[in-house]
This record gives C-alpha cells, sequence and structure tokens, in this order.
C-alpha cells in the first residue's frame, strides 16, 4: 500500500492538446497485460530529456540519445515494460532501433523521430518482433484522454499508477501540464528517474525545454531514492506540443515562471508518488539537511542517512533509534565534519522536536516524543550542520519485510 | 545461523603468555548477562590500534586515541556492550575516563594506560557507575584461559562468539597470536571493525605494531561489509606482551614474516566470522573485482556490488538475477568505465562460469547454471574491468527477512 498516495482519476488528469496515447498487449515478458504504450505527439513538437548515468545504460537510453542529439524535434515515444533491453550488448542496440522504425512506419516520420523506452528484467533478450506485431493495436488505440491507461501500462512492481496533472492560466493563455512516472525499486536516480514522462501543450524552446528538464529533474526525480540502486533504464522526458497556442521562447516571457513551476510541480509529485510507492514502503520520509558548506555535501548527507538500512528499518519498526542518524551523518564522508556543531531534529504533523545537538542527546528530549513522531506515515528528519548556507531535500521511504519479499521473488 | 561458522572450542584457543581476561555482569542495559570485559596485560606490553572514522566516533574511541598517543605501552582493556557510549557529549568522554580510572586504581597502573571500548545503543546515557561496581567482579575472574568466554562477552546482536588461534613455530622459538571480534550489523567499516582483539605473546617494536594493525586491517575488517554503515565505535587492536620472549625489532627480523602472516591470518578469519554471522546472513559472499586502473576503483565497484539491496535480496532469493550486478558495476561511480569490455563470472564449490561479456548476457551462458550456483552457501562473484592491473576483494553477505527483522526489533 502506498504512503498516502492514490492515482488520480482519470477525468482529473487533462488531456494536453497534441499529445496522444495507445496502449497494447505485446507479451514482451508475460502475457494478458498491457506492457506496451504508444505516444504520438503532434508536428512541431520539442522533446528534452534526462538519462541514467549508469555505465550500464541500457540500448533504449543510448538511442534517445542519440535521437534528441539530432534534433528535439520528436513525433512518437514507444514504452514497453518486462524487459529492460539492457546489458543486452549490441543485439539490444538493433532491437531499439527497430523499435523506433516500426514505430515510424506506422505513423510515417523517421525513425529519428521516435525515442524508444524500456522497463523490467536486465540481462535478457529483448523480443522485438513481439512488440512489432502489437503496435498497430496501440496505434488503434491513440487518444488524448489516456493518461490514466497509460500510467497503468508503464507500471512494474509498482502497486499504484503514478500521474499528475495541472492547469496554467492567466488573462490571455491557458495551457496544461500533465505527466506520469513509474518506479518502486532500483530508485536512486541520477539525472532522471526509471520513467517519467511530462507534456505541456505550451510551445517551449528547445534550449529553454532542456534547461527546465535538468532544473526540474534536480529538485524531482534527483531527490528520491528507495534502495539507493541506480538503474540502467533511469529517463526523464518533458515533451512541448506548442498546440495550446502558447509559445515561450526565452525567460523573459511573462508566462515562462508559471509554466516553469507547473512543470517542476508535476515532477515532484511523480518522483515523490514513486518513493510513496517504495517497494514495501510504510513510511515516507523527508531529509532536510541544511547549512552546509555545499548542496553537494548536504545531499551527500541527505543520502547517506536515506540509504541507511538501519535508519530505514527504524523507521519500519516505529523506533525513535535516532544514534541511527548521527551515525549516517558521521560516515557520510565530510571529513572535517564538527559533530558537536551538529543538530538534528524530527517532526511529523506539524510537529517537531530537537533530538540532538553538541555531539549528544538535546537536554529538552524526551523518548516518547521521538516515539509519538514515529507513529505518523510522513516523517521530517531535519539535519543542521552549522558549517555554511547550502541546504538540499531528499525523500525516501522506509525498509520492510516487504522490500525484501519484493525482491527476492520479482522474477519468479 | 552464521554461514560455515562456529565457535572454536575452548581447548582451541591458545592462551597468549602475558594476558589475562575476566567477564562480569554490569547490568549496563540488561541484566543477567556477562556485559563486562576486562583485559589485563603484563607490563612491557604495547598495543596499537586503528578507529572508525566516523564523525561521530564514540567517547571511548577519543580516549582511545589519546591514551595511544601518549604511549603504547599499555597494561589493561576494558569492554562494554549495551551501550555504544556514542553521541553522547562531555558526559560520555567523562564516563569513558572514569572508566579508565576506575581500572587504573584496581590494577596499580595509569589511567592513561588502560584503553576503553563500548559497544550496543548509541545517544544513551552510559551508566559510569554500574561499570565501576561490576570492575573488581571481573579483576577477581582473571585468567589466560579465558578467551572463549570473553568472546562470549563482547557480544551484542551476534549469534555466535567469534575467535580464532594460531601457534607461529620454527626451530628456535614458539609465540601464539589470538583473537576475538563482535559485530554483525553497522558493519562497513572505515579503519577497523566494530570491535577487534588480537593479542600475541611475541614482543613487537611499536612502529613495526601499528604498520601491522593497519596492514591487517586493509586486507581484512576494512574489506566486509553487511549494510553499509560505518559504525561510530570500530575499534581494531593488536596487543604485543612479549612474554614468550621472541622480540621482533624490525622488518627485517627472520621471524617477522611468519608472526606478521599469523596475525593477518586471524584478523581475516575474525572479520569474514563477522559477515559469516551478519544480520540475517545465509549466504557469504566474496566479491573480487580485478584488471581496474587503481584499487580504490575496485573496492568501489566490490562496494557497490555489496551495498545493493538488490543484489543482496536475489542472493537471498538463490536467483541469478545477475543484471542487478551489472547495474551495481555501472552506477559505482567510473564515469569512464567501457561496460562492453567488463566480464562477470559466478563461481561456487570450485565451479565459475562466464556471465556476461560484450556489454550483454555472455553467448555460453546457461541459465540453469546461475541457478545451480546460487543455491550454494558460498558463493564469489568475480569481474574484470578491463582497464588495468589493479585488484580488491571485499567479503559480505545476503539480505533477507530476518535482517529487516532483527533491525525492526533491536531495542525492543
Amino acid at each position: 500500500m502506498p504512503v498516502n498516495y492514490t492515482t488520480p482519476e482519470p477525468a482529473d488528469l487533462l488531456p494536453v492538446a497534441g499529445v496522444r496515447l495507445g496502449t497494447a498487449e505485446a507479451g514482451i515478458r508475460k502475457k494478458n497485460r498491457r506492457d506496451l504504450t504508444l505516444i504520438e505527439l503532434a508536428p512541431g513538437s520539442q522533446v528534452a530529456g534526462v538519462f541514467t548515468q549508469n555505465r550500464f545504460c541500457a540500448a533504449p537510453v543510448t538511442v534517445c540519445r542519440e535521437h534528441l542529439a539530432a534534433s528535439p524535434a520528436m513525433r512518437a515515444l514507444v514504452i514497453n515494460t518486462g524487459i529492460a533491453n539492457a546489458a543486452t550488448g549490441d543485439a539490444g542496440l538493433a532491437a531499439a532501433r527497430d523499435s523506433c522504425a516500426g514505430v515510424a512506419q506506422l505513423l510515417g516520420c523517421s525513425a529519428q523521430e521516435v525515442l524508444p523506452f524500456s522497463t523490467g528484467v536486465i540481462l535478457e533478450h529483448f523480443p522485438t518482433d513481439k512488440l512489432l506485431a502489437a503496435l498497430p493495436a496501440a496505434q488503434a488505440d491513440l487518444k488524448v484522454d489516456q493518461w490514466h491507461a497509460a500510467a497503468h501500462a508503464i507500471m512494474t512492481t509498482d502497486t499504484v499508477a503514478k500521474a499528475a496533472s495541472r492547469r496554467v492560466t492567466s488573462a490571455d493563455y491557458s495551457c496544461v501540464v500533465t505527466g506520469m512516472s513509474k518506479g518502486a525499486g532500483m530508485i536512486r536516480p541520477n539525472m532522471a528517474t526509471m520513467l517519467g514522462f511530462i507534456a505541456t501543450d505550451a510551445g517551449i524552446a528547445p534550449t529553454l525545454l532542456q534547461q527546465l528538464v535538468q532544473d526540474a529533474a534536480d529538485v524531482s526525480f534527483n531527490c528520491i531514492t528507495v534502495d539507493g540502486d541506480t538503474s540502467t533504464n533511469d529517463s526523464f522526458i518533458l515533451m512541448a506540443t506548442g498546440a495550446s497556442g502558447l509559445r515561450i521562447d526565452s525567460e523573459t516571457s511573462p508566462h515562462w515562471p508559471a509554466v516553469r513551476e507547473a512543470v517542476i510541480g508535476v515532477a515532484q509529485e511523480l518522483a515523490q508518488a514513486i518513493v510513496r510507492d517504495g517497494e514495501g514502503a510504510t513510511k515516507f520520509i523527508t531529509i532536510k539537511v541544511g547549512a552546509g558548506n555545499t548542496a553537494a555535501e548536504c545531499r551527500q548527507v541527505a543520502y547517506a542517512i536515506g540509504h541507511s538500512p538501519l535508519v530505514k528499518t527504524a523507521f519500519f519498526a516505529s523506533d525513535p533509534n535516532l544514534g541511527r542518524i548521527l551515525a549516517a551523518i558521521g560516515y557520510a564522508g565530510i571529513n572535517d565534519l564538527d559533530a558537536a556543531g551538529v543538530k538534528v531534529w524530527l517532526g511529523s504533523n506539524g510537529e517537531e522536536v530537537l533530538v540532538s545537538e553538541n555531539g549528544g542527546r538535546a537536554a529538552s528530549y524526551r523518548e516518547a516524543d521521538g516515539a509519538r513522531i514515529m507513529q505518523a506515515a510522513e516523517i521530517t528528519v531535519r539535519v543542521d550542520l552549522a558549517r555554511g548556507v547550502a541546504q538540499a531535500t531528499v525523500w525516501t521511504c522506509d525498509f520492510s519485510y516487504d522490500y525484501v519479499k519484493i525482491n527476492a521473488d520479482y522474477r519468479s
């Protein structure tokens, strides 16, 4: 059960003019499930993306990078679950290219105008023939109001579909930002998450779009972790069709701040949804580290806390065993950290208590307060490093029996 | 149940001339268990140690560093379980100093000739009075043949006591190396493990002794990980009493290689015992990474594999989901790694199969081979990075339901 998250109703997901989505059963790895999603973009659409830094990046990631480097003008995205097409060598690259060619032939565009995405088991042969055979069914299913169905079709170990939508309006224009994401395990994005797709019917100049996808990733998908495992397939894609008539060509456009904020807001909602649906998650944890020398060292400390199996199991047990948090801060790698200056607070439901200062337990701290806060489903850990003004936030979840169960059983 | 490890019989642990050990019930955190250990060293004994790099290092670690910096000549060690005396601020430092003073008074030495060690819960007040009250009982219990009892008394979440012993002999001398360690969780030593103590009745010059404790740590306690959490209390201590009459004053001593090898052998046995008894462990995993540019990058890759919750749960499930290993290699942080050159083998029981090459699954690899090897209790992962001649080895265990259970329940 995800932590405080339910999939939005289909009616709450606003169609994006210029974007049609269709799904089909390709039987990539298992039968009787919609494992193929096709997204068609109107002519003139611009796309930008950020991708995993994993050196064993998947074949579709390599092909996405090539196609986007050639031109940001795209006509389609093709997404499959079941097999990740990662660590599949030259055969995997050929499979990703053949998938794009198959889509291009159906839609009457060039293969370079198609971006491929895969998610699932690594190191297994990719059955291109199954994908190609199911493409016509996905094409026949293309409609503008299918974000809900597509968000379901891209799920793997996810227990809920993840989607979000916002409308941006002012006196002289109106546009829409809608997105979806998937991911529950192997989540420690480095540049992007497992899969995230956001579309807007605003028109955005390619350089601005690339900057925005990076900025949005940095404060959303790049701030989450479930298990510290950076996937081979992480991809976060931002699409701008321009079909609303609104055009943004520079940062000085009066409409830019509102559109940018909407995109970042949707990205954060989708990223947090992945943590809320983290494999086995029972708690949603926000880790805020401040007063650091650099944002990088704040992130380092936040991830040390967020990745510690001891901290994560204590959250699962609702046990205020807070020394584990101090231990994680201490081994995070800041070699000149003055432990005596560090302060740690624990909070939930609008309450916050000081846990540690002067290198030890805060005089005012009562175990009963820690125990009460740890019962909550959403908990914030706030750390003050007392050495600068930089800060960073990371979102994560706890570590439960079910994480082990899910990952011990995943392939069977 | 530890993986292929049982505590040596008391008769198999050789007493070390010049070392007496005693235990007592101090009731530091729980009653009715021997939680206090006193080690008395003969006059003239030399001691060297390496300690945690955690910035929230425990008060006893700080005091050990101070005392060893003043002089390597030591007369006693005092060790308690239950409370770690870490993140306890100035009061914790005073408690560690008072513990040393109490031992010094009993044994008729200076407080600076005593080293204190604690292990247990972090961030909790240390009850010095309880420790001091139990010291006379520990003193009354001092005997040379108590390594077995002491190895039991220093346990926390350990399920078995860990000890090892070797005799080094040649035509003209004979000496003994005996040691013990504790630790099962919060294990990712950085300089040393939770607690490791090795003694020899050889006499070893202080500079050699310090070099040896570092060298031994680097190929033993610094090569293991259970959960990636570096403890606040890691300490690894090497004691040389000289009571055997053997004196080693330089590296050119003809006896040095054999004594050095025995110390390193005992250290490796104790370090591996910690992994075999890792919290919830059902498998013992050796990760060998070779053909790297530097030993550091080989360790980085080995730890990425060894810390990955996805890899560890796959080992628990005996599931050859080997793409997870490639993903971990890929995100280990070698930014110019050529994934196409990497080779990965999986082995157990004298058999080894090539799993991956050319960026994908090896043509010769059969899932049935991987499945058979994954059933074994001891498994080796060998990685060839194809970029140099450096290598590194890390020992770790799998990740099971019981790890979560143990750490969710630890304080209750």
